[in-house]
């Protein structure tokens, strides 16, 4: 993979294209015509109306299913904030290269190909090539002290996430999970969901990878504390790009970079837990159009990610009480995804399975 | 495939052995050895813990999926409790035939071995091959007026789905999903919810697959006539069984049948809707251990649906708002619950990846 590491955050694109309205009620017309009770798939029949409002003309394309995990570490580590240690990004990133991650078994099951981006790891990979290099930094620096990063790093992480999306697309494929997996990431998370949608942070943090009652209390202070820092009351209106520079991280920059770009390839982007709908926020922000391309894999433990899904309108395909990220709830819902478009595609209609329709 | 028609009553497993305590607990441990965060995979986990307590030593066979659609008419449809002429009911089954219908659909695009019986179609199928054919009858009675079946029919009738299930087992399914469709089945479903747990007809009586507001209010007072005609207060501990004669349908009694034969065959048995629910519900009154087997694919829009989840403590996998049978809901559960045994069976452990435990 080649693109311009210098590429300059104006390069993102704002004018995004909302999915066609004209595809939807074509959408939706034909969903009625279908061999069922009107609107008796529920769910099934708004996704599927998504997916072709998203598709256009291209929605009888085979579905062609890519999930990215971006790793990267985190400054505010160094506080505390997580269960794990921060070694385990590292380690986790090597388990997943070996396949024994769960999101490799749901990648395999579910027929999406996996790509693991290293944006930002405190780690040496050297040349292993099952890996995308696009390391911007070793990490964040802390960001209770200073920026998590600089104008420039956000810079080139936006654009790591762009130039995959471009490839995504290159490369065919229709529909992307947008994962992510970095110790500390669920603090940064926490943060932006204050910093975008004015959640205090006892609202917006929970309880992570794992923690107990008083290293949540901990963490809710070390939010408050970074909010605080970054956001005083007279700045309460910070750009989105502010706040994911101050507060967000390498991998979620590189999140945001791929949502815009692979909305503007007109491709499903199917958001994961709460920090890679906390990307999917911050991008919405940055150009609204994109919420239209957006679903929801699903809904996680993290009290935040409900507050986020509300204020972008999303409701989550699954409930299942997940909070692992990784992408794995948003691969999960890819058959879901998948079986509201089949059915849309294959089903008779009443006319030509010759079924009688309803009397009223 | 070849049974006794005249199994009698008597032959239903009744003593059913629940599924495997040390199993489960077996399987709790091993997933609190996986690389994700103690409990981060949710509901994922307890369904991986009862499939395996179920399977037992068997939990690492693939999984080989089926689904069963049993179609039947009702008596009751002269009465008009449906949005839907009764026709339907054989249309629909032409049109399974013809891979045209939804379940055709996602049966196909999740592997799963769909089957069609016609245990009481008001029609002639002649010797359709694709067509499993075990007509007891060409429809119920009108329960408004007399008990739906006969002794003997209700007798033939499980005995369909039991060597259904006998057949299922043999050819190595794992986990089965129990479908049906017959117009005017949901009035069933209404009244065995009544008679069952002790619902109000105006609980359990919901749109079926689309009605309006007067076709409903009527439909409740039929709902209502039924349960008063065959179940005065003092008959108040109706059997199970006679509940399915007076005021089920050949489809339910069949349903019925296979859910038991499946849970003393220890597959997994994953009910669909309203209907199917009910006859889970019936099920688990003849042989309480079955509920151990049952997995819920999903919660439909039906309000008696609900009221029989609650009553069988389980909870659905999936909220789509669908309503439509057939199987669909369970058989779009079962990507979710390959994904669980999967996870289980294929994840890395935190010793064999290197990962590091949690610190508290």
């Amino acid at each position: 993979m080649s693109f311009q590491r210098t590429r300059p955050v104006a390069y993102i694109p704002c004018t995004i294209e909302p999915p066609s309205e004209v595809w939807r009620q074509r959408a939706r017309a034909h969903l009625d015509t279908l061999t069922k009770p009107l609107g008796s798939l529920g769910r099934l029949e708004d996704i599927a109306a998504q997916i072709v409002s998203i598709r256009r003309e291209r929605f009888t394309e085979k579905v062609n299913k890519g999930a990215y995990v971006f790793a990267a570490d985190h400054g505010i580590t160094a506080e505390g904030v997580s269960a794990y240690p921060r070694e385990v990004t590292h380690q986790m990133v090597l388990n997943f290269l070996a396949q024994g991650a769960a999101i490799n078994v749901l990648a395999r099951l579910h027929d999406v190909e996996l790509r693991v981006v290293d944006v930002g790891v405190d780690a040496d990979f050297h040349n292993l090539s099952s890996l995308l290099h696009h390391k911007v930094s070793k990490g964040t620096q802390n960001m209770l002290h200073e920026a998590a990063m600089t104008d420039e790093q956000l810079a080139q992480a936006l654009a790591v996430g762009a130039a995959i999306a471009d490839d995504a697309s290159a490369a065919g494929q229709t529909m992307i999970a947008i994962g992510e997996m970095g110790i500390g990431n669920t603090t940064s998370a926490s943060a932006i969901t204050c910093a975008l949608i004015g959640a205090t942070a006892t609202q917006a943090t929970g309880h992570g990878t794992g923690m107990g009652v008083e290293a949540h209390a901990r963490k809710v202070s070390i939010v408050q504390a970074i909010v605080s820092k970054h956001f005083t009351a007279s700045s309460a209106n910070s750009s989105a790009l502010e706040i994911l520079r101050c507060v967000g991280g390498l991998e979620i920059a590189a999140m945001v970079g791929m949502i815009l770009t692979a909305a503007n390839h007109q491709l499903v982007i199917v958001a994961d837990g709460f920090i890679s709908t906390a990307a999917a926020a911050l991008a919405v922000a940055i150009a609204p159009t994109v919420q239209g391309y957006l679903i929801a894999g699903h809904q996680s433990e993290e009290p935040g990610h409900k507050l986020l899904l509300d204020h972008l309108n999303l409701v989550p395909v699954l409930m299942l009480n997940m909070r692992l990220g990784e992408g794995t709830g948003a691969v999960l819902a890819m058959p879901i995804l998948e079986s509201a478009i089949a059915l849309y595609t294959q089903m008779a209609t009443f006319t030509s399975a010759g079924v009688s329709g309803a009397s009223r």
